[in-house]
């Protein structure tokens, strides 16, 4: 069989997510993003175009690096306000059947018992179509948010994240065995006590004594998304995650890390394919290319360079407000990795070329730092099977200019031609987010987090 | 105009909530606590009956001091599992228009910036509906879940809920002016910087420094409910709450504890009407006195002792598993407090009687400690008007025996009785939670945290 591309839309909760600017476009949506109905609508037409999930990316810091504080984020509704996602997938649950949920939820803010009833709680509202996109925190404008003057060194993060991991498989996994709950009316037994066991944990970060306090979701553990890019991170994913979010301006750019992170996974003894990898891409189809050509420089018009440039320091932790737009950027006058990464968008796909800042952000302007394919679905069809050959990849991140714009354009127009090519699927298949994307509806045995349900039968 | 009678549905997010064994009557829908339909059904019925709110308790502990374990807890669905109730709020939003919410959450398990967003976002959702029932946690069981081996003590905690209402209200009220948000897409301007104020804060628990996520929603501070009934409880609620939850089988049980409240908000500059004093009860409506007492019977019959005083020995503290059912019960023989606690429930109502543990758990077995009124809607409204005249309350949180039963009873026969009497609200009015409740979107000038939002508009 034709290997199958997966498709997730990936949104932030603000008037702009990787289009700054764009919510100003007379068609979007954007400035009524702190709506549940503008929320409804984006689910039922990923639903529509048989999305496998709604990804919603978050963090609680602001981008305040441009120019030393957060003025261009905030005019340009820059990826803040932001609202909290986790409260909001009961009612997009409640308006969809299949669609799967990927929400973004951080180990350094939250407890392992609480966020795991938390992620306990939407797999039962959702029949399982919950996945919990795993992040560390970043920036140290979140951490002062929760108190910590700077953020928790990286490595340590990820130490923490681990244990705050293996605290929730065993709250997940372990507490409750699955013939646990009876609802037996003629008893009046809700549960076997017997089959019901506490948990006990005495750890480096914590240290906790519960049962479980949901009963099984029919995942358990939320399906796990993650998008550790570093070697650390990595490790992580390789341990964790089923699906990765990675992103990059060409399939030679991502494909090492996508090969290291199977083969990491593979010498922790899991299927390399049991990690699905998802690609952070903006796809913009249209009837023609000329139709395609015009659309784009439509959105084009409404870029928001300060926004653009907000993003793009917070980002990388350089003030690009100091910078002369017009002159070629170099790698000498600021710090190299950083200024490097942005280059590295664009040189990979051009590599004789010098660019200005203006230019970079006239071109990554919509969706940030993946591709941006505009065309006919013809056109972008054949970029997408090009990626997955050359990256391995199993699936996008498709970002958006606007809503509806770009999601209904993907759904009518990109979605039957990949059908029609035996690229996509032509309908769900039944059952939970875990079941649709890796066969299972629980963790594969291979996977960390299956180890502490084994511990439990045993008990 | 005569006082109006203000209703809640007080449910916790259980098999069973005050009624334990009720879950398995025929006609509960108990065992489907953890579907979405389940509470969207619940909150239509109340909608429909002109409630205010929809109040959900909470708390991470089990009630594991019966018998020394959690077994019978489990058993009997008595508060356990237990689901999260912040979760649940988008989806009943999205299906109602009116209805409040109150939604309980601790400020000892929760970081203040992090809350903040998630009830900012709330009030987005909800236009305004969203009330936060503020906890400080209790329960030894509940601080083992969150890695404290016994609960901080008392007074400790209440400081601590203090400080983080401080913050809160620091980023509620003070971080975006009114103004701040402009939605301009001609100037493609989203928020006026000028207008967004950084909050920072550096305090003995809690130290910050961010702009609040979210842009003001039409509450702002969402309303407040408080419970706590010991000195420094009530002084807390004194402070802070718009509204206050008590319990008693009495009006003369609960009268002094109202007075007291109302006294030390008045103490504070706070007109002593604006706070809301909602107490429990539980009413179950027949057509005629037979009918309810046949009702009544039924219900008693599915009543689960040992659920029963699971919950008994949770509240208390005592464990009552060694107890002799049919000996009358003494002081002498345990803590003398807690046992008081539980006879005053019965002897204030009955002084001359003496009661054994046996007649205690098929008397309060439904609807707890509150009042139980079972008769005619005539015969409950008079109750009502007394408990209202005699203890000075604005109204009742009515737990239920079982849904759909008990809620519907009381929409579709207590309701119209209490309108027929000019007692109760012919219709909403429309607006925000607060507005409803008080007359106001936004927090009185008088309360507490109306100071925070004076010093932001100096700045």
């Amino acid at each position: 069989m034709t290997r199958q591309i997966r498709l997730n839309g990936f949104i932030g909760f603000s008037p702009v997510h990787l289009s700054p600017g764009l919510w100003a476009h007379p068609a979007s949506r954007g400035a009524d993003y702190n709506t549940l109905d503008y929320w409804v609508d984006i689910a039922k037409v990923l639903e529509r175009g048989k999305f496998d999930a709604l990804f919603i990316a978050d963090g609680i810091g602001v981008h305040d690096v441009y120019g030393g504080n957060a003025d261009a984020a905030i005019r340009s509704g820059a990826q803040f306000p932001k609202l909290d996602p986790l409260m909001l997938v009961s009612a997009l649950a409640h308006e969809t059947k299949d669609l799967g949920f990927g929400i973004t939820a951080s180990t350094s803010h939250e407890l392992p018992a609480v966020l795991a009833r938390r992620f306990s709680s939407l797999d039962h509202f959702t029949q399982g179509r919950i996945g919990w996109n795993i992040v560390t925190g970043y920036s140290d404008s979140g951490a002062r948010a929760v108190g910590r003057e700077k953020v928790i060194a990286h490595d340590t993060r990820y130490d923490r994240a681990d244990e705050f991991l293996e605290v929730a498989y065993k709250l997940w996994e372990s507490s409750w065995e699955d013939a646990a709950v009876v609802r037996d009316r003629a008893s009046g037994t809700f549960a076997d006590p017997s089959r019901v066991h506490r948990v006990r944990h005495e750890g480096r970060h914590f240290d906790i004594d519960t049962i479980h306090l949901t009963e099984p979701s029919l995942q358990r553990t939320p399906y796990l998304f993650q998008a550790g890019a570093s070697p650390r991170g990595r490790a992580f994913a390789a341990r964790h995650a089923e699906a990765v979010f990675v992103g990059g301006p060409t399939p030679a750019s991502i494909a090492p890390g996508i090969a290291d992170i199977r083969a990491r996974a593979a010498a922790l003894g899991r299927d390399p394919r049991d990690i699905a990898v998802f690609t952070l891409a903006t796809a913009i189809p249209a009837r023609s290319r000329a139709e395609a050509d015009d659309k784009l420089a439509d959105y084009r018009r409404y870029t928001d360079p300060d926004g653009v440039l907000a993003l793009f320091s917070g980002w990388t932790g350089i003030d690009f407000s100091a910078f002369d737009l017009d002159a070629p950027l170099t790698l000498s006058e600021v710090k190299e990795n950083a200024v490097q990464s942005l280059l590295e968008t664009f040189t990979v796909a051009e590599p004789d070329r010098v660019w200005t800042l203006r230019e970079i952000i006239a071109h990554n302007g919509i969706g940030g730092r993946g591709p941006l394919f505009a065309g006919t679905p013809a056109d972008i069809a054949d970029e997408l099977e090009a990626w997955v050959a050359a990256a391995d990849v199993d699936g996008f991140n498709l970002s958006h200019a606007f809503f509806p714009d770009t999601f209904t354009d993907v759904v009518d127009l990109l979605v039957p031609e990949l059908q029609r090519r035996g690229l996509y699927k032509q309908d769900y298949e039944t059952g939970t987010l875990r079941g649709k994307l890796s066969g299972s509806d629980r963790l594969k045995e291979t996977h960390a987090g299956a180890a502490y349900r084994r511990l439990s039968e045993a008990a």
